[in-house]
């Protein structure tokens, strides 16, 4: 397996790259590569190209530029809200929505979220190192996290919310049909033209979310509230299961 | 929240239910709890029972068995055959699996697997807090490893098999169409009779299936191959994202 890295520069045929120090540590002693050998280099704009190490340092490296392998290519626009939960349950959220294609992933600060200290540069390095094994072209952004009651300011038109309301309320646990009751998720995104542009999923805390989030959610046209089955889902395992249904039902996991 | 636990012996109204002295430890030391507090109770196969805690000592403790809370009630008849991986990963899909509802779990041995090494005591361990966790009324059992060739021997009659080609095969990676290749996971499942009873989802290694494994799978009639879009998934991401589909499509998470 050629490794695959990510680049902070630019990229381009015959050009050399940097490798960054730890990418030079990385290539030497964990995958006993040296000068000469193969590696292929994406940096989220110019594509995926072909290189040769040319130098490996203490310090960092050097990559020779050769052909590019993939032009670039933009991941659906779908964005990932989430409350922050546990750093091992965040970080699995994190390195599972890149590889599940999110194109960002925005923290939201809910009501009931109690894990609310953020290490945004650690939560980056996981989404760096899972595009790079997933084989994406690009790496999801970690916005800085917003509070619930600013997460619909400067909203983009024609967006729309899967809001999973997974904490285990009767009201939305209980199977759809009546006023506020939440539908099965794939029945809904089903339901939607497939040419939706733009789409974020919205995934709560532990807790779930406040009677006053609710209604607030739910008194926006563009939200859908979906179930994800009848069991109690942890919030990692209800972001995956609701990124796959979306990539699934409206996104790049559909015949082209 | 009322305490769940999975209790191996008959529960009926009215009778003393034994804890473990891990439960005891559970309820006394991390949850706080005492006698006279709530619990609910659950073994499998006599339903879901509310239950007042009578005694808890170091070696282990007594709850008194009041009404029955649900009936027993069986999970959807699918079954994950998974490749071991590494054990964090492993540990995640046994967690994972359990609250997406699959029935059983069973481990695989291929070609290609290179953890060999089950810990079923631990990983059965898990199977049961998650689902004390997520609301189920069963623990699947996790079974001994069979051999991959060895995994269609007394292969029940009219079960179908959900294959997914993770490994980055590019006969499987491109979209179907072509003899031999795999189609999308959605469209192959719900071109299914909703009424076929029971089905089986196969994760593979890492490493994947080798060309052998592949052919085996393929000449047989109730295999399904089918790929999980276009990214290379980790087997615990492939996992979630198979069953969740199938839940969606065919299981317990339609509309009944």
């Amino acid at each position: 397996m050629t490794p695959r890295l990510f680049i902070n520069a630019p990229l381009a045929e015959s050009a050399a790259a940097p490798l960054s120090a730890e990418q030079a540590h990385y290539l030497k002693n964990v995958l006993r590569r040296d000068e000469g050998d193969a590696v292929l280099l994406f940096n989220g704009s110019d594509g995926e190209f072909s290189a040769v190490i040319a130098e490996l340092k203490k310090k960092g490296g050097l990559a020779t530029v050769g052909a590019q392998t993939r032009p670039q290519a933009a991941e659906p626009d779908l964005t990932l809200f989430v409350a922050p939960v546990k750093r091992a349950a965040l970080e699995t959220i994190i390195q599972k929505s890149v590889e599940l294609g999110a194109r960002s992933i925005c923290p939201v600060i809910t009501e009931r979220t109690v894990a609310t200290r953020i290490n945004r540069e650690r939560l980056q390095a996981i989404a760096v190192e899972a595009a790079e094994q997933c084989g994406r072209l690009s790496v999801p952004a970690i916005d800085e996290a917003v509070k619930f009651e600013a997460m619909f300011d400067d909203w983009p038109s024609g967006r729309r919310l899967m809001f999973c309301d997974e904490a285990g309320d009767d009201e939305t646990k209980a199977w759809g049909g009546g006023e506020g009751r939440a539908a099965p998720a794939l029945e809904t995104l089903k339901s939607f033209d497939k040419k939706t542009e733009s789409w974020a999923i919205l995934i709560g805390p532990e807790g779930g979310f406040s009677p006053a989030e609710r209604a607030a959610l739910r008194a926006r046209a563009f939200v859908a509230p979906v179930t994800l089955g009848p069991r109690i889902l942890r919030a990692d395992t209800a972001a995956i299961a609701a990124l796959t249904l979306w990539q699934a039902a409206l996104g790049d996991w559909r015949r082209p």
